[in-house]
C-alpha cells in the first residue's frame, strides 16, 4: 500500500475493456463538479444526446446507468417485469445466461429459449405460444463472436404484446443498429468497448411501449437504485421542474463517457461501422492464412470481437499467456457456454486499426511458433 | 455535443462529492489494464487493506462495491435479509429513510426506529423486543450533520442475534469508527468525501457473523450484480483458487480508490481524525462570530458536514446562489428530512484545512451582507 500505484502498459485486445483513448483519460480527469450542478446536467444532456444518436433513438427515456452493462441488464429487468409475469430469454452465449439469471431471482416465470451458435437464428414461436413480457436477445454475443440479426424480432413482440430487449454492449458504434427502425423497445450498452471509455457507465434507452409498462407497475421495482422512476427524474426525463436528490453518480465516469459519444459523433456512426466492417476482415484474412479457423460463420459475425477456434494441438491458457508475456498484449480464452472452445480477439473504436491488426497477428503467429504442439 | 467539454473549478465545500486531489485524479486518468489481470488484483488487494486499515478491522471480506454508497446499502440488506425477515433502522435523518425503503422493497418486515435529531440516542429496547435480523444506524449523518455515538449498540446485538450494519459514507476518516471493536457487523462507506476520490465506489466489509448469515440463505439474493457470493469470489475473498468472471468493476475508479486509500494510510487515521476536529472547532467559532446558530449539538456534530440553523429572516436559496455565483464554491441546503431546515458546509479530507474554512466563512459573511434579509 504504501508504494506508488503500478499498471503497466497493455495492448487491450480481448473482448474488454479496451484501451481508452487519450482525450478520454483527460477528460475523466478533470476537476469534478457536484452531481447537481446545472453544468453537470448540461453534460448529462449532452449524453443523452449521445446515446439518441448511437442508438439511432428518438427515445426520450435514455441515460446511462452508475454502472456497467450489468446494472442495465437488472435496470432493464427490474423496472419491466413483475413476480409472476414471464419473461423469454434467447440463450446465444453468456449473456442470455446471465438476463435469465436476473429474470429468476426477480420471481418471473422464466423460458429459455437455447439458440444454437453458429445459427444465429431461432424460432420465434414461443413468443406467440408463452406470451411473454418480455424478449431478451443479445446483439452483440462477445462470448460467442456471434452478431445476432434483429431485423424483424420487434414486429413480432410488437404484435404479441411484449416488450423487446436488446444488449448491444459488444456491438455498438461497430455493428449497425437501429433501436426505433427496429422497433427495440429497450436498448443498453457499454462504456468500455468501442466507445473507449473506462468501464463503469452504461447507456440505456426506453421506448414509450416500455416506459408505458415500467410507469404503470402494481409493485415498486426490487432495487431502489435502479428504479427507473427516480433514474428518470435524475436525468430530467420525467418533465418535472426539479431534480430530487437519488444517488451519487459518477462525475468522472460521465465526464469521459460523454467525451466518447462526441468522438463517435464526430466521426460518424456510418464511418465506425464501415471501419470495423473493414478491419474485422482484414484480421479475418491474417486469421486464415495462418491457418487457423474462425468459429462463427461469415454471415454472423460480430466484427468488434473476433473468436477463433483453438487451433489443434496447442492449450489455449499457453497461448495466451506466451502473447501476454512477450507482446504486453491481452487476448482472452472462451466465456461461459464458449469456454475452451475459442480464443478471442477484440479490435474496438479507437483500437481498431489495421496496424493493431498487423500486431495481433504478428503475435499469434509468435504464440503459434513457439507454444508447444501436442500431436493432434 | 460538438464542442469542448465544459467544467468550471469549483470548492465543493458541500456534503461531497469534496474535490478530488491532484494526486488521485492522476491515478484515475492512467490507462487502464484489464478488470480480471494479475496487476488489477494486486490493486484490488491494495484497495482491501486500506478498507481494513480506514474500518480498523482484519475482516478478509472487505471489498469496494462498483457503485456508490447506495450500492453498498443494497449490497448489505440485499445479502443479509431474506424476505419475511424484521429488520430494524433507526431513522437519524435521510439515510435511514433510504435503508428502510430498500428492506421494504426487499419484502422485510420492517421496523422505523425514528430518533430526534439533536439527541444522538435512543432506546434500544425494539432490538430486545422484536428480534430483527439486522439493525441499521448511520455513524455519519449528513443530512443532519450528526455523528452518532456506535459504542455499545453492537454488544446489544449480539445477544438478541441482530446484525449490526453501520453507514460511514460521510464519517469515514473524518470521525473515529473501530469496526471490530465496536462490534459492527458489516460496515460501508463511499469514496467521494473524506476520502475525495471521484464517486462511484464504496467500501464495505462484513465480519464472520455477517458471512454465517449472508452464506447460509435459503434464497438467492434478488440482485446478481450485488450477490456477495459472486462478488467475493472477484474480490478474491472466497478462497477459491480461480476467479470467475462476475462483472467489469470500474478499473479508472479502482485506481483512484487505491490512491485515496494509499494517502489516508500515510497520514495515519488519528492525524486525520484529529485535523477534521481542529477545522471543525475552528469553523464552528467562525460561525458563532458571524451570529449564526449550529443546528446540533456540540457533543454529537459530525467534523466533516456542518449544519448551520437558516439564520433568521434570509432564504437559503439565495445565500447558497450567492455563494456559488460570487465564490465559485458550494454549499448546499438541507436533504430529506432537514430540507429547509439547515445550510450544510463540509470540509472534508483534502478540503479539511483552515485555510478553506476562512473562504468558507469569508464567502457566509459576504452572502449575509449582501442577500435580503426581511424583517424576522
Amino acid at each position: 500500500m504504501l508504494r506508488p500505484l503500478e499498471a503497466p502498459l497493455r495492448h487491450l485486445f480481448g473482448p474488454g475493456p479496451s484501451n481508452v483513448t487519450p482525450r478520454i483519460l483527460a477528460a475523466g480527469s478533470r476537476p469534478i463538479i457536484g452531481h447537481m450542478h446545472p453544468e453537470m446536467y448540461e453534460i448529462m444532456n449532452d449524453i443523452k444526446k449521445g446515446i439518441q444518436y448511437a442508438f439511432q433513438t428518438e427515445n426520450n427515456m435514455t441515460i446511462a446507468m452508475s454502472g456497467s452493462g450489468h446494472a442495465a441488464m437488472e435496470c432493464a429487468v427490474f423496472n419491466t417485469v413483475e413476480p409472476g409475469e414471464s419473461v423469454l430469454v434467447a440463450i446465444n452465449g453468456i449473456w442470455g445466461e446471465r438476463v435469465a439469471e436476473i429474470a429468476e431471482r426477480s420471481g418471473t416465470s422464466l423460458l429459455g429459449l437455447q439458440t444454437p451458435y453458429k445459427k444465429g437464428r431461432f424460432s420465434l414461436i414461443a413468443i406467440e405460444k408463452h406470451k411473454p413480457v418480455l424478449f431478451f436477445l443479445t446483439h452483440g454475443e462477445s462470448s460467442a463472436g456471434l452478431c445476432h440479426p434483429v431485423d424483424g424480432i420487434g414486429d413480432i413482440c410488437r404484435k404479441h404484446n411484449c416488450l423487446f430487449l436488446v444488449d448491444t454492449v459488444a456491438s455498438l458504434g461497430a455493428a449497425p443498429i437501429f433501436m426505433d427502425k427496429q422497433n427495440i423497445d429497450i436498448l443498453y450498452s457499454g462504456s468500455q468497448k468501442a466507445l473507449n471509455a473506462p468501464p463503469g457507465t452504461a447507456p440505456i434507452s426506453f421506448n414509450e411501449r416500455a416506459c408505458h409498462k415500467m410507469f404503470n407497475r402494481k409493485t415498486k421495482p426490487i432495487s431502489y437504485l435502479f428504479d427507473m422512476t427516480h433514474l428518470s427524474n435524475y436525468w430530467g426525463c420525467d418533465g418535472k421542474p426539479a431534480r430530487i436528490y437519488h444517488h451519487t453518480g459518477p462525475v468522472s465516469g460521465f465526464f469521459a463517457l460523454r467525451e466518447s459519444l462526441a468522438i463517435l459523433a464526430e466521426k460518424g456512426l456510418e464511418e465506425s461501422w464501415k471501419k470495423h466492417k473493414e478491419v474485422a476482415a482484414y484480421l479475418y484474412r491474417g486469421l486464415e492464412d495462418l491457418g487457423v479457423k474462425l468459429f462463427i460463420p461469415d454471415r454472423v459475425r460480430l466484427p468488434s470481437v473476433t473468436t477463433i477456434a483453438i487451433p489443434e494441438g496447442y492449450q489455449w491458457r499457453e497461448l495466451l499467456s506466451y502473447i501476454m508475456k512477450h507482446h504486453q498484449m491481452e487476448m482472452t480464452g472462451g466465456l461461459g457456454p464458449s469456454m475452451d472452445m475459442v480464443i478471442r480477439i477484440g479490435l474496438m473504436g479507437y483500437n481498431c486499426e489495421k496496424r493493431n491488426a498487423d500486431m495481433a497477428l504478428n503475435a499469434f503467429a509468435d504464440a503459434l511458433k513457439n507454444c508447444k504442439k501436442t500431436k493432434a
